[in-house]
């Protein structure tokens, strides 16, 4: 599901009521919510820090390109420090967030095993979200999901030690076993993985190997509702289900996973065993947001008001995949960039009114469409009513992701090996990776 | 130390003189010198399996740019089966291999805790060296060398954190520890790593810290001999000394490391502390060679014969990093690319003469030449005879090394990278992935 246009547009906001006070803004979580909102903040009277565990910002609507060995980890990564380096209100802190004590108006920071207190006057809470096992945590090592860098090299390992231990493997049952690829979630991500597994069976490694043949390996893609992407409109989600079933997707609807084996997947009555599982099917929101002490829904969103605001704390925001929050229909909004970043901006106004001592506007959502790909030539698309299949999807899709990559580097980078896997169709990232030795 | 020209050229030599017997040639590693020797067998009636712990090739040169956050893992490595897809005699295997039975003529893979056995007719040992620490190997977690992309990213991961610490960092004596970087070994390794993070330091983070100023940071190589690039001619090891004070690295000569702990390099009765320590002093052959129960050299290199094979065993060929072996004019061969790929070649050759019943032909290197890189601008490169410096040499190097990458994709991504690189003074992959969460 992918929002468009990702750009981070710098708001020149000129506000100096008060040039003697720099109010203190904290923002956790360098993801598209908090970067927006950092940037937002440029020109307003506030001295902003930007507390990350990671020094990178991620582009995570291609991480999955990197698990498909599709692209390298740089190619959809960017430092936060030198995205923000011109800004010079901003200081930004790599460290870890334990907790929020709201009522001293600090958070704790994990600090080489120290603990630190940064106080603030205005918090942005925008630590997004993880995948989330319903209440079955004990599958994660079988089934990893797709968040960070780290797990979609975890992935990309996993997808291609397979075929290296299927084409060595003497025993037709366990070869066979070897070659099932299971994805767990008929949403945008695993559509996206599916797809992109068959295509990686199909055609990059299909000359490659001399014991077995690649284009025998099996993709099951797992969605306990009736439809994928349920987020588009009918028709979209039915040409996405064909669109994978030609690429050999075997696509089971209406039975819930219930137990992950090392090796083996159930589904209902069904055991289907597979040496490869990724999990795309839930998130849960990041657990700061019970430091909070206010009302969470199921997914551990924080119940935010309108103007994005905590109930009982108008200094504290929270944004992105960590806000629950409807839209004017009384439709939940979605945990996709596009609504983080427009809160991220949101918030930052907001937070520029308080300051000025107006009271703060309620947040509007302005969809500006859906997005997901399948494969090569195969995506759909849903543009404010614009409905777009196959080639022109796909093509429309390529081009929104390119641009909307922060830094010139990175978009030629990554069109320039697009265009070499279309053309070759290989995959430029085939490493193994971190195994333990 | 960079050969040039790299190029795998594949030898057309037709041998036909017994097509019903296909001798099994088992090549053990897929670097420079395993790799030349399958292209070079492409024609021969032999049956090649080659086999490797990793999937990929690995442009080792180029190695210390991953680890200057300057390039991703997958622009200098290539998976060996898409290398050799189009050879059909030939056979990649993944897995490690834990001896050599040279009486039973096999080799013991480790398949998955199995122990497996492969049998061959013709054997060439070509698994390389990795980095020895003199007897010291607990030195090794304080000082991690440079051989695979995990160490790459491991040192990549340390240098960047050093600076986010110390960013943070308010005492001024640990401050100044974490901006200290000790590179051990004054060969092309550690002139390459010494001058790309100094570059790093006073270029491409100089902007990005609110608390220190980068360009502070302290760069000390240290080499217990007493010139820099010991393999070259003197005004080239003096010209790379003068380059490396100018970006500023404190180059210590005659004093070897007698200590390093954690966060410390003892130096005779000197103490540095420095959080970042990176060692390039020596490497010690894979310890394999000593599964053939014949003679090895103090760096554990067999003492081969000059047609390559074992005293004993004609049958069996070492190449590249794990030879000892004397040029022409009795100086030992340097553990390069360029003397791996000819001996592999070289051995390729050789067993197709066994196979038509002719004696070996004693090996001739070709020296084409040596290059390393300091930094931005600057290199030393000795050609024949023809000794460049500066410009010149650094172009002559960015050029052979382009040219001599393995597949166009590396070629034109390394090649844009480092037009970004030079026009931007940036690092394009400064992320820190891997950590302890």
């Amino acid at each position: 599901m992918i929002p468009f246009p990702f750009r981070f547009r710098r708001k020149r906001r000129q506000v100096r009521t008060n040039p003697g006070a720099r109010a203190r803004v904290v923002i956790i979580g360098g993801g598209f919510g908090g970067l927006q909102a950092a940037k937002a903040l440029a020109d307003a009277p506030v001295q902003v820090t930007l507390v990350d565990r990671r020094n990178h910002h991620l582009f995570q609507p291609l991480l999955y390109q990197v698990a498909t060995a599709a692209l390298s980890p740089a190619d959809i990564a960017q430092p936060i420090r030198s995205v923000l380096r011109g800004q010079p209100n901003v200081d930004v802190v790599l460290a870890d967030v334990d907790a929020i004590d709201v009522a001293a108006k600090e958070i704790v920071l994990d600090d080489n095993q120290q603990a630190r207190r940064l106080p603030y006057d205005y918090l942005i809470l925008a630590a997004g979200a993880n995948h989330a096992y319903f209440g079955h945590d004990e599958w994660a090592p079988n089934a990893p999901g797709l968040k960070t860098l780290e797990d979609a090299l975890d992935i990309r390992r996993r997808i291609l030690l397979s075929f290296e231990e299927a084409d060595r493997e003497p025993d037709p049952t366990r070869r066979k076993a070897l070659m099932t690829f299971v994805v767990v979630g008929g949403g945008p991500t695993g559509v996206e993985m599916a797809g992109a597994i068959a295509e990686i069976a199909r055609f990059s490694l299909a000359r490659d190997f001399r014991h077995i043949d690649t284009r025998d390996a099996r993709v099951v893609l797992i969605e306990a509702s009736t439809e994928l992407l349920a987020a588009f409109p009918d028709r979209l989600s039915q040409r996405s289900l064909q669109d994978l079933q030609r690429l050999g997707v075997d696509v089971r609807f209406g039975k819930p996973v219930t137990a992950i084996a090392p090796n083996a997947v159930t589904l209902g009555d069904e055991v289907i065993p597979a040496n490869t599982i990724v999990w795309a099917a839930g998130v849960q929101a990041s657990p700061l947001g019970r430091s909070l002490g206010v009302e969470l829904d199921r997914a551990g969103r924080v119940l935010v008001n309108p103007d994005l605001t905590v109930p009982g704390h108008p200094e504290i925001f929270v944004i992105g995949d960590m806000a629950s929050l409807k839209d004017a229909r009384g439709r939940p909004l979605p945990g996709v960039a596009q609504v983080a970043m427009q809160q991220g901006a949101w918030a930052a106004a907001n937070i520029q009114r308080a300051i000025e001592g107006k009271p703060g506007r309620p947040f509007r959502y302005r969809d500006l469409g859906n997005m997901a790909t399948i494969g090569r030539n195969s995506a759909v698309a849903d543009i404010r009513g614009l409905r777009l299949t196959g080639f022109v999807a796909w093509l429309a899709w390529a081009v929104v992701h390119i641009l909307n990559l922060i830094g010139f580097r990175n978009r030629v980078l990554v069109g320039l090996q697009w265009l070499w896997s279309y053309l070759t169709f290989q995959r430029g990232a085939r490493l193994i990776t971190g195994a333990a030795e």
